[in-house]
């Protein structure tokens, strides 16, 4: 994230001393929630449904699922940017190009072929 | 998130040409499944557990919650950071300082304070 | 539930002495967790899979979510028959079938019509 | 469950023809987030907040999660007491007493105690 992003998401927390209550395990709820409040725009959904259909709400709920990450992020030390990174290099051993071409599925399948 | 952090997961999907699996309900779907397993770190764990107890564990986890929000965005035509700001500043009316401080309840219970 | 089901799970907890990490927030976080793995049958495929393609994986998650409503239930002294049958006679309220008959609207929407 | 909550349930999908809408991927996001409506209760509460507390809520919420296990498995042509039969006879191989007495840990890491 754009360290302006995060400081604004910080700034926020600290304004209303919110981070007493910011221990791991409720952000990790609350990111559950979040991505909850998101999946609940596809509820009973056609599969090709557009994103334009709902992008208030979209925007809305994404926005709340990243912030909690940014804020997760904080409360462990980590930096969002870097620890993408590094699972993208390690997903790239676990999905060489070759077998994964085309094909959605999961590694422990994809040993095999 | 920073530019090369987005090229980096975008090419990722790209190379193994998955963009046509990436559907927003899908997607939906994977940010939630990757909350889910973020949050199962703390499944019967202390309300005070920290991150040191299980980092690489949480890492891991959070990086594909935010991988999924990046693809999302994508596949909104949406900037992360875009959608966190205009959320923080809209959460500064839901929540002004003078009733939030020190104080976790929704903005709708927060309303007749 | 039948009884005996109910009875076959406590006993299972109890042979364990597993109910001393039963509090109701770690029981909810659980069935959330087992929600997930439900869902997981059926990221990336079509909106129209049957549940014949992967009956055994369904069987087992869909087990472990209601195991984890039956602990709560306990934990919380309900009966799940009963708070069923309570929330189908407010849903009746809520959708009445000269409204929603055909209609997958939430009642907020339904009010209207 | 008991065949009369059965029968009121799907009585009240029949009533208002949703079946139709009832496909096994849609019920298992429903069941997500109706889990995620629970898990909210306790959002930020302490670790041994009791069910008196909002019991209100977790009976509707509950009830919400239980129900669509009840479609869902009308929807696959399962009965939930006889799934839960069988895994709780399958946990208790993956989870000998002699190994699992008062520890929380996963079979995985069972296996070698």
């Amino acid at each position: 994230m754009k360290q302006e992003t995060i400081n604004e998401v910080l700034k926020f927390r600290d304004d209303r001393n919110w981070k007493q209550f910011h221990n791991p395990k409720d952000l990790a709820i609350s990111i559950s929630l979040e991505a909850a409040e998101l999946l609940e725009v596809f509820q009973w959904s056609a599969a090709d449904l557009t994103c334009e259909h709902k992008m208030d709400k979209i925007k809305e709920e994404l926005a709340d699922v990243v912030n909690y990450c940014i804020l997760m992020a904080d409360a462990c030390g980590l930096d969002l940017d870097t620890i993408v990174h590094e699972k993208v290099k390690r997903n790239n051993e676990k999905y060489p190009v070759a077998k994964a071409y085309g094909n959605k599925e999961k590694y422990t399948e994809l040993k095999d072929k």
